[in-house]
């Protein structure tokens, strides 16, 4: 039986309002999962494996629901555009490139790499419309040891000629990559992922909702990102109540688990079905910032029991770090909280870190904290070098690292108990 | 004579609204002084020393003109607070250490330490009260090389009973420190630093005013941050007009070079007058953000001609990095471009580069560009970590390096023509 125990200084959220804090203590797994957190090791642990990070950090592993593996190399570029632009300009012509499987294997082995280097042990991630690419993109996730939901792009009108979709097609080649690998790993799965309804014709949508539902696969889009985005989906629809009414019709949204994106434009009434069908918003503050898009009510979904993670959105976002990603959340929030006369209050430290992990982590299932039975999917993080620790508590020091650490800090990782090396 | 020649791709901006790029060329200075680029070197500067950085990014130094060197071992504490019991609870108790030498070594070491490694070649630093210690910050920055105006912190109410000083010695302090150090070197002088109206009495500022103008010493302090303090400011002095007129009645604002950090909340007719007395704004995104201060309307300080910077602000600030910083201030002008209803454009990325090199730096006189007498404090930047740079304009690069870029990037620091190596 695979067995281990992290000794050290252990923190995370088993709620948004908490973080719960473990001093020198010992963090016991069997077969991957938490059995438990002990001040002092019990007798019958004595025997099991003991990593020692006496005075090092241990929290969940990182959890990034929303990213575009194939943006990857345009991270930083193009951010003087909105969002309608930036995708002509930009995403679409790169992502033409992933027919190419030379280079597709050159950036999403970046890709794994940087997911890794940031901590970042469970991801769910676009790739292009290409079949075989996706593939290899799940591929080199598995090699990896992190866990992951990929998607394969469905787009069959609205974007540019080459990666216009034959309908039929699109829908084959999603089921193929479904047969080929829903059961193929454990860490590893694949995701429905029509990218937008702008780019999916009403055939097409149908299509995917018959396969989300008939394998019982998750699905991931996009959700009112941008006004102008919102209006057209109106006039490509207006027979549907709304944005989030496309969806649903086509049993795109919680009929399987689902997230959509952004979210930041939604009525009361899309925020009342998302609750009700618990469909996951992701929230991916610095590509909102840096499209120009808005500042998504954060606070308006956690009161409403929405689940909710934090995305990076590579490339829109430009930063893959989800610490960083925290701090855009909870600066955000505060900006939002002036700009609705100290309405919404803004997001705490523990709230910002419990989307960071268990929020989003609870798309995979029991993920993103250490109670019992959850994955030990977790990061050792040496915060020597951000200065003294003397008189600091263990949530000050979380608090530190999330605002002035970076991937320097993070000196080993685990996935289901086993230690993770760097990706090739 | 002091002679070099630096090779490699250059990049500067003269003005805010362009970048000026130089493939493959040769930056030549003598006595640290920026002689001119050449595509090819002319004859008589073959004899100069060439430091050979082909395929690397020649760009000016980062100029940070708001941070506060005793709050450094706060960064990323407190951010649930806003600015008054931010200062009470987290800032002045750190402040009231630095009457210790030994701890006030410490610390600042490593911020002198940190700024050289992010390529922040000029600062613009508040100490604390105390006078020793502000000496030995002066004798770090003179030690390492860098550029820097430093200002004791003058306070004599409204703070915590350790802090609050004499008003009598506060001004003897000040002039004991402007007398020893106005001369003492090219590269690090001293500035009149009254913390903020609150905590300084009118006979304070009028005797800190006098010592500016007896002297010609800058002035620096902070100008509407928080809408709880302007009202505080107001109920203070009823007398006068508004924030500005305080320091203005004290010769406080522009009658010298000075320097205001924030400046979010300032009317019309206080950004008149800083037009007219030419008064720097510091701007600090990210402390605003931080505190839950508000956003700066950096667009309508351009548009009249107000010089401008931008700041870390250390510790309200939690990163010394200036090219965060431009993202950080990109990013805010776009969510207040969306909450003025499109009126204020957000920043470019020309502007968000200038803001933090030449607009910053011309607090210094001929500081933050490359032009003919500029001094040559350049960074160099290996982008070659950030992707392939193949397609890409130098512009395209240096935004990229902004936008994911870190300290590991910057290869070699160089300040008045001289390279600067880590400080001890």
């Amino acid at each position: 039986m695979n067995k281990i125990v992290l000794k050290g200084d252990i923190v995370f959220t088993p709620d948004k309002d908490n973080f719960k804090t473990y001093k020198n203590s010992y963090l016991v797994a069997e077969e991957g999962k938490v059995i438990g957190i002990y001040r002092k090791l019990k007798e019958e642990f004595k025997s099991y494996p003991i990593k020692d990070f006496t005075e090092k950090l241990i929290i969940p592993g990182f959890v990034d629901i929303h990213l575009h593996a194939p943006q990857y190399p345009n991270r930083g570029l193009g951010y003087d555009e909105e969002l309608i632009p930036w995708l002509d300009t930009y995403t679409f012509p790169e992502e033409a490139k992933y027919d190419d499987l030379d280079y597709a294997k050159k950036v999403y082995k970046r890709v794994v790499k940087d997911l890794w280097r940031h901590g970042t042990t469970s991801a769910i991630v676009y790739s292009s419309i290409y079949k075989e690419s996706t593939k290899l993109l799940m591929e080199l996730f598995i090699e990896a040891n992190l866990r992951a939901y990929i998607g394969k792009v469905n787009m069959d009108r609205n974007t540019s000629d080459k990666l216009k979709e034959d309908t039929e097609k699109s829908l084959l080649d999603t089921e193929e990559i479904i047969l080929e690998y829903k059961d193929r790993s454990t860490l590893v799965k694949p995701i429905i992922t029509p990218r937008f309804v702008p780019t999916c014709t009403s055939d097409l949508m149908e299509g995917l909702g018959n396969l989300a539902m008939k394998y019982g696969i998750p699905v991931q889009s996009h959700l009112s990102e941008n006004r102008q985005e919102v209006e057209w989906v109106n006039r490509l629809h207006p027979d549907l109540k709304d944005y989030a009414s496309v969806y649903n019709e086509y049993n795109l949204f919680g009929q399987t688990k689902t997230i959509m994106a952004h979210c930041i434009y939604n009525t009361q009434e899309e925020m009342d079905l998302m609750a009700k069908n618990q469909v996951f918003a992701a929230h991916c503050p610095y590509s909102n910032y840096n499209l120009s898009s808005g500042i998504m009510p954060v606070r308006k979904f956690l009161d409403r029991g929405i689940p909710v993670g934090l995305g990076s959105d590579i490339s829109g976002g430009h930063s893959l770090s989800i610490p960083n990603i925290m701090v855009g959340a909870i600066q955000a929030s505060k900006m939002k909280w002036l700009h609705t006369n100290k309405g919404l209050k803004p997001l705490t430290s523990s709230e910002a870190f419990f989307l960071g992990t268990k929020g989003g982590g609870s798309f995979f299932g029991k993920v993103g904290s250490f109670e019992e039975g959850y994955a030990l999917d977790a990061l050792i993080i040496d915060d020597s070098t951000l200065g003294d620790t003397e008189g600091l508590s263990l949530e000050e020091r979380v608090q530190r690292f999330i605002y002035i650490g970076d991937d320097r800090n993070i000196v080993e990782i685990y996935v289901e108990g086993k230690k993770v090396d760097e990706p090739m």
